[in-house]
């Protein structure tokens, strides 16, 4: 297959190093983008991971084999709708969205028959944000989810699929309920922990400011570093993956309201059992991750590991 | 000062540690050893890090000038109810505890006069424990708190912040009361928070056991590692901290249903402000962690950082 013409929508953390990897790869024949604001437009511009910036997706697209929509969730439909009318047949439009049912309504209606939509879900990502934050191997030995439909023509997957690999990733295929279910439990109730416990922690107690600063090592800096994500494309998250955010945080409550009734009531037998408990599922995780082709489980360099956009 | 004869009460992570690092930095004529269990006793032998290895408490203080006592919190007490009237005339009973008040109402009171306590709390630990999982270097560059109160001898407490900057950490003195209410903060919390979010997360979602394991770098991981930490210990931080612990709690599990409140009506722009100002805090962090000593701010060493102890 000739080298395609890729249109990057979204110049932040994830495009910029979408760009970044593809240029190092040799992936693309050209690389076309597109950024909302002149600021990302212009940086993306001197820093050169696209080929050409255009002043709008319309016509960043125009020539595009495959399009990468790398948008905060919200503004994925209108972006989707502006692009439409310019696609050529057959060209393929993916994304890399957190969440995915509701980006295949926003983004599935609005394509013509003959351009084939194929939703994507990089795991990877780290707290910061911008055309600045990208780096060539964000998406290196991570997974990228493929959620595609029944409807989905299957040598658009293949073509994202293959990408995706040369990218550095593993692929893996799955419902987009279930990928949103199981997204909610190891990505995002985490992040809506750590953005409430810094909250808590640092907002509320200002008479300990100095010392939640200088003792954060003992576990709240890690809450932090996940806690600095970008607020933007974390709020879409929360807000498009609403119903199983909330059932698991309905538990994840539930659950707490047990554990602080066994202080409460000075139960140290019941807070053995259960902090035992998540001791062994520690070590079932390490072990699995020894056995199943777990590319960075073991806690690789931290910088990169997290979690802007995971 | 002679090198003083140092005895270890507890040979877990931190007694194990204790022992290499004081052999490493040439800091005691002589180190004896006591744990509870055989085994331990058998392995601290085996691995050296002790000298001698006694069969009772009793008669491992004998010749003690400084006795370390690493104990979970809940045998404390008896700890010091058992060596007090074994100990000499001007030895130094300190501790390794994580909550300190409680920690000096158990032992204060056994130790008889001449006998000085100093208590204080390495901030330092990892998710491993037993005499296996010691390291020399777990002390260095991080924070050892020590609570002193109104009467503690003062060259006692020279003697023992001397022996901790030996170690290579950074000694801050503190009220107790104001240790115990910024660790709640800090350190207590946290990790109370990230055992019940495995408990929900991994006990609770049997079907989606793969998927918590195999997506588990895009948040859930670092929960995991914070909630593999010793059972016994944690549990003693819970019931011995209580109502700082319960305090702060209270406020997260308040914020908590703000922001559950917050995604359930759709509340896009609260939402957004409230992460925004949670990223704010992380960068004033790490700002202030470049500007004030902030010893492994940084994230060095991911394994070495974390947090059994803690």
């Amino acid at each position: 297959m000739q080298k395609p013409h890729i249109t990057l929508i979204g110049l932040g953390l994830i495009g910029s190093s979408l760009g970044l990897a593809l240029k190092q790869g040799g992936l693309a024949a050209h690389i076309s983008g597109f950024a909302r604001t002149n600021e990302t437009r212009a940086r993306a511009a001197e820093l050169g991971f696209v080929d050409t910036v255009y002043e709008s997706a319309e016509e960043a697209v125009q020539k595009a084999d495959i399009v990468f929509i790398n948008t905060p969730i919200s503004a994925m439909g209108r972006v989707a709708q502006a692009i439409a009318p310019h696609m050529r047949a057959g060209a393929i439009v993916t994304d890399t969205g957190s969440v995915k049912q509701a980006v295949i309504e926003l983004i599935q209606p609005a394509l013509p028959v003959g351009v084939h939509f194929v939703p994507a879900h990089p795991v990877a990502g780290t707290e910061h944000s911008g055309p600045d934050a990208g780096f060539a191997d964000l998406f290196k030995d991570r997974w990228c989810i493929l959620t595609p439909t029944q409807k989905t023509d299957s040598s658009a997957i293949d073509t994202i699929k293959t990408l995706w690999r040369a990218l550095g990733s593993q692929v893996e295929l799955m419902d987009a309920a279930h990928h949103d279910l199981a997204l909610a439990v190891t990505s995002h109730l985490p992040h809506l922990i750590a953005y409430n416990m810094v909250h808590t922690a640092a907002a509320r107690e200002r008479v300990l400011q100095d010392e939640v600063v200088k003792f954060s090592a003992g576990g709240f800096r890690d809450f932090t570093r996940i806690a600095a994500s970008n607020p933007i494309m974390w709020r879409d998250v929360f807000l498009y993956n609403q119903k199983a955010i909330l059932d698991i945080l309905a538990r994840f409550t539930d659950d707490l309201a047990a554990l602080r009734a066994m202080i409460e009531s000075q139960n140290g037998e019941e807070l053995e059992v259960l902090f035992s408990r998540t001791r062994s599922i520690r070590h079932a995780i390490i072990d699995a991750g020894q056995e199943i082709t777990a590319p960075d489980f073991g806690r690789r360099k931290a910088a990169q590991n997290k979690t802007d956009k995971d």
